[in-house]
């Protein structure tokens, strides 16, 4: 998307010294900065760092590590090596695995001599597929919207609330959660996003960031906010993002969706989800009871990074010295509280029916 | 209740110099500092700055200031003044309007001479009033605490989950919420507490200074994690404060208790608000109509005050420069949402039935 008027994507292939480049997401808000990816080191730190993060970006970043790898070696051994590599930086996005698996099932067919290209074209394809499914999700919310707006006096904004940061940061570009709003913000309707702050990490200030700087309006608000403005009529519709759906569109993502679903429920305010299809994960059924959740460093919620007075970013503690601290990363929403999943082929119920009916060949295939 | 063995109280008479001595709550629970409050000007700085929070407090604080003006000037127009001036230092906190009003009743009949006198002593049991209904508070929430212990293997803890800081430093000495906890403690029931953060304002540091300070066990979590951990079975029970209760039982306390209220009743959790009677408004009746909402500066959502590592107070300012701020102080948790209500006078349902079965003088007086 925009950033001040320049079409960005959050990563790239710079072909003038045939590198990956990046969007150090560290540094935002408050500072862009670009970073190349160079070794094997480099791509597992910038999973792991979260210098890139989201379940899409991550996928297509350890694309590109396996194209990597597969330059420097391509043998099987330095294939599966990567695979182990890159799969063991991040625990729960299950885009990650998904596309180590796909880059290992493409590349195992092809001679040794091809693969380092082979590697490389599948990582760009990977990264373009997910442009386009993000593009499909936006115009596939982007009718919701517009049923909304059509119901509202001429110039009245459709008030939408999202939690994190499920916007292009987190994918290869539109993102999924806000790709519904870009859309609809780029053919004129007249929106507001109440940005939930997303503690520990705040990711409500990159959301707020790619608003801001793609010229979408919007307000940041607490956590504990939404529902409140709910209750007050102040929400026609949330749109989240999800790390993992389950086959009966269970929705793991960052911890307090599942407030805030309960608060669009009691108000009778729809709670969408935007997701493109590898993270739908056809093994797992009930995703309260089977999905296991990543606690994070307590440090996380101790500590609070932004930008000081004199302008250098860095951090406060919180909380008094050696009082524990608990970080549970997501939590689940269960389908009964979605009110529908907006993904590529379309809109469907949160419910093995409504997914099987989009995906039916997957649905069939984990039977 | 106690800082490292010794026991302190949140505000107390210094009979050597007679003067207010507070402890300064903008610095925990960073730093401990102890300040006298002096002039008028201190006692509405005191209010409107939080120097001293929690409408308990703030309405024994205001008692103090109404004593103070009658040493200074005994007149009725003085104290007329008195009341205007401390008044509109903090809008929703009902207790400030409920103490003002009480001084004023209490001394307009008492001769001019002896009103400075009659004040002070007016204020000294205005505190130890909060402090008697504080420990009823606590010894009625204590036998729920005691039935959840009952029925739990020998020294596993009863898990409890609080919002803000209705501890002791928001009262005059026990807290409201916190009271069954130091209860429990204090008679050997082994507990953990989620502390909830409660952003923007972080009073969960409060909670858990007090608590760890006290020897409680806890955990200090983001106000975004306490849904997942009651849909794991992992909190017994959530005891919050209220700043305002309707004659209907609904509560109006720190945003985000509605959300905790929602998961709790989702989960089965039971929620329970503890109150002392003077924070019921029984000129109201539904309190998501009726009661206005305090939107506070927009500041307090978009920076973080804490310590930085060099060990001084700071801020970190989260967002991106220029982006807009929402802060709406806090909500309403409807009474179908509430377990029970634990007052002085015992526990009783959420609902005009139930208040007016321990209260029948006051709901009668209200008709």
């Amino acid at each position: 998307m925009k950033i001040d008027g320049t079409h960005y994507r959050s990563l790239w292939w710079n072909h003038d010294r045939d590198v990956l480049e990046i969007i150090d997401q560290r540094w935002l808000p408050h500072d862009f900065r670009v970073i190349p990816v160079e070794t094997m080191q480099d791509f597992a730190d910038a999973i792991f760092e979260m210098r890139v993060r989201g379940a899409p970006l991550i996928g297509a970043t350890a694309a590109y590590g396996m194209a990597l790898a597969m330059a420097e070696d391509p043998s099987d051994a330095n294939m599966d090596a990567a695979w182990s590599y890159l799969e063991k930086t991040r625990p729960t996005a299950i885009n990650l695995r998904w596309a180590l698996d796909r880059c290992r099932a493409a590349l195992r067919p092809v001679a040794e001599g091809d693969r380092a290209a082979a590697a490389l074209a599948l990582a760009h394809d990977i990264a373009d597929e997910d442009v386009e499914i993000n593009r499909r999700i936006g115009e596939n919310g982007l009718a919701l919207i517009r049923e909304i707006a059509a119901k509202k006096p001429a110039g009245e904004p459709v008030r939408l609330l999202t939690h994190c940061n499920a916007g292009w940061l987190a994918t290869v570009d539109w993102g999924t959660a806000t790709s519904p709003m870009y859309h609809a913000h780029d053919a004129g309707i007249p929106l507001h996003v109440w940005v939930d702050e997303t503690r520990p990490r705040n990711q409500g200030a990159l959301t707020s960031w790619e608003l801001g700087k793609h010229g979408v309006p919007h307000t940041y608000i607490t956590d504990n906010a939404g529902g409140h403005l709910m209750q007050h009529g102040m929400v026609d519709m949330v749109i989240t993002g999800t790390d993992r759906t389950t086959r009966q569109g269970d929705v793991c993502n960052k911890i307090g969706t599942y407030l805030k679903a309960l608060a669009a429920h009691d108000n009778g305010v729809p709670f969408y989800v935007a997701l493109p299809s590898p993270t739908i994960d056809w093994t797992v059924t009930d995703g309260v009871a089977e999905i296991p959740i990543e606690e994070r460093n307590a440090r996380e919620v101790t500590h609070v990074q932004g930008v000081l007075d004199a302008g250098d970013i860095g951090a406060v503690q919180v909380t008094p010295e050696r009082t524990p601290g608990g970080n549970p990363a997501f939590d689940v929403t269960p389908n009964r509280l979605v009110t529908g999943l907006i993904t590529e082929r379309g809109v469907c119920d949160a419910s093995e029916e409504g997914l099987a009916s989009l995906f039916p060949e997957f649905a069939r295939a984990a039977e």
